[in-house]
């Protein structure tokens, strides 16, 4: 069964001291199967739950679909397990006319692990993807102080990693009235940073939220150019990470018109592009 | 141009204080596509450098070859970019007769990341691979003030870190004399940890060195379900992470029987599985 943790039985030894025995929790990680009108469109491994946010999300991602009406259904209907009872590691997906899956002649198949990103593409061209929104005429600010403040917002509700220390974490933060704090409208972990963003995404799609305008996408790792093509991808303006973009990271941001945020580690960060929806103060 | 890092000019605020304009040098990402006689198998972001590692790592860790001999040539000879200059983000592979491609026919394309390790699987009953090594029967022991010393020494090496903040490393630790800390005979860094996994069994099967008895692949980060596949498929009978496992991981590497090392944090460290490679003492 797909399960969000599992206990284990560990033993935890130190440079001094006797051996101790204890139980772990751990995040769960187990593969999933995304078929599209019956056929395999993907594997890969997440955390379990949320898995139907996971997979609006990364359809969106990919390029594949731009609203949620483009998804005519979605559940776990087909597969049964060696046990008789139902996988839940498999989701089922009927697309609406307007929306088809990749044909098996373009070679665009998807395999995907716990942090794709630009998988579906069988060569170099086909890396970068042509956003459904044009974030740039979104130029809301938020206030310096406030960004500050969500890299701890958004570990004050990490409870996966509270518990097991191995989960990444993306929030989507929204501005609210003039002067007040934006709002965390959707927190998600996985044991896959590039999953994690997918279930945000996938939420706000569903609830027919895209594009969030003057949004801020808040991740507890790194800055990849898959990220930020995410972003992209759902017309987020912003994407602020604890820790390092790449190089092409910051150069997708830049050409694409959002504001990347790297080290934002509550007394300071660095914008590396499009700095114009920095506002100072709070 | 594919290069390791790439500088770039930051704005640095502060909650207070004047903001700062500095240089940040970020680590570099780029796509690379691997073309196996002349058909586009996989592309995948990585930090330019030891590419030709990286590839052979990648066809170890998908099966697709087991011995260095397996590999006929490796160049970037048939790509030419659009400037008219050599493209070194494409590598051409020739494979011997003995090791063959995925077939076209059998939907086991691979597409990769910056961190897959499960690509090349169109289905659930694919996702678990069949080492050609067998570590069970290495049962030498690493003495725990050894293991306790990796992340330090992996960390005291880790350049492309130490510049950007911003990327992952793997290093392999062999047995010396007995008494003797293990040496560390490679060490990679990229902004896919999973990349970095695959430099550095790619360079240790490129010098025929593998199976590499006793050895322990240290980490960056966490141990993920596909960290422990690219071990066991290098032979590796060790992994040492510094986060967190996976429940998956354990439980493959429980199977196969690695021992899993995780949160390695210098005064302690947890054992989930085969504790019997841990030697008390040093």
């Amino acid at each position: 069964m797909a399960r969000m943790t599992k206990r284990r039985r560990v033993s935890r030894r130190y440079a001094a001291g006797p051996a101790r025995e204890r139980v772990d929790v751990l995040a769960g990680e187990e593969p999933l199967e995304i078929r599209i009108h019956g056929e395999s469109l993907a594997v890969m491994m997440r955390t379990p739950g949320d898995d139907f946010d996971l997979v609006a999300g990364l359809l969106l991602a990919e390029g594949i679909i731009t609203r949620h009406s483009q998804i005519a259904a979605m559940d776990y209907r087909s597969a049964i397990g060696a046990d008789g009872q139902r996988d839940y590691n498999v989701v089922d997906v009927a697309l609406t006319d307007g929306a088809l899956p990749p044909a098996e002649s373009t070679h665009r198949h998807i395999y995907t692990s716990s942090s794709c990103g630009i998988c579906g593409t069988s060569s170099l061209e086909g890396v970068r993807k042509e956003p459904a929104f044009d974030v740039v005429a979104d130029d809301a600010a938020t206030p310096l102080d406030h960004l500050l403040e969500l890299p701890d917002r958004l570990r004050a509700d990490q409870s996966l990693f509270g518990r097991t220390g191995g989960a990444h974490a993306a929030g989507l933060f929204v501005p609210t009235a003039a002067g007040q704090r934006p709002e965390l409208v959707c927190l998600r972990e996985d044991v896959g940073r590039h999953n994690a963003v997918d279930k945000v995404v996938g939420w706000a799609l569903r609830g027919e939220l895209l594009p969030p305008r003057g949004a801020v996408l808040q991740v507890s790792g790194r800055a990849s150019f898959e990220l930020v093509q995410k972003a992209a991808m759902a017309g987020i303006p912003t994407l602020s990470a604890v820790s390092a973009p790449s190089a092409l990271a910051v150069e997708l941001g830049d050409e694409l018109g959002l504001t990347v945020i790297g080290f934002n580690r509550g007394q300071h960060l660095n914008i590396y592009c499009h700095p114009h929806r920095v506002a100072e103060g709070s």
